[in-house]
């Protein structure tokens, strides 16, 4: 999580709300990402989009079995659709996200019919990966008085 | 539609699943995709992702405000996450996918918690739509026996 919260900084280089993310299999990274929506006006670069499609293509596979997934945010739909996709095994995010989170938050990630099952856990540098975000808006709203 | 299943067959140049999508505004394509899940070994390379990607470049903006999009497929949960994530206007597809549409099939779009609502509506040229997909499947067992 904490190499995910080094990622998650890079985005504020473009101005981007910072979440970091990598994919892990056998204890070694092999996809990393952050978000780039603002950076790349793409509403599909999210963190997580863009460490599965490195992960995948590292493995030259589009599933990544055997691989965890670690986000500092709480995954919004499209991107839990993408790790059910890719049939990673575990997430792992550290702060909630209430308005878009789709796994424990805004949506149950139980009440959604899939094909595919993943663990997840929560909470974990917690404090961390919540501050790197309300900075980052708090920093904003200085700004722009 | 006719314009989202001419792209869904270039998906066969590379024994792709044939799925094709375009992204429309003031009734001009701005964005096509199609599905490159094998060619790219990427499980996010899905038509609606491609698209929506190349509309919101072209519109400078993550935000696909007054956009339509038509797929030739009932999207995935991740697709419906995207379409979501770009606030898409009307989301018009072909054929109903009833292992993984979360739309009207195996996910009921309404069941979802979401924070933008799109009108949609299916069976466009659903003849078409399914025979591309089942002609594929046929060719693929005819080649493997």
């Amino acid at each position: 999580m904490k190499e995910a919260l080094r990622y998650g900084r890079r985005s504020l280089l473009s101005d981007d709300v910072p979440i970091g993310c990598v994919v892990v299999k056998n204890n070694k990274i092999i996809g990393y990402g952050y978000n780039k929506k603002e950076d790349l006006k793409n509403p599909t670069a999210h963190a997580e989009i863009m460490a599965i499609s490195m992960a995948a293509r590292h493995l030259n596979s589009y599933h990544l079995e055997g691989c965890d997934i670690y986000v500092t945010l709480e995954p919004c739909l499209m991107c839990v659709g993408a790790i059910l996709n890719a049939r990673i095994k575990n997430l792992y995010f550290g702060a909630r996200n209430k308005r878009f989170g789709a796994v424990v938050s805004h949506q149950k990630i139980e009440k959604l019919i899939t094909n595919h099952r993943i663990n997840y856990e929560y909470g974990i540098l917690e404090r961390e990966c919540a501050s790197l975000i309300t900075g980052f808006f708090s920093d904003l709203r200085k700004r722009s008085k």
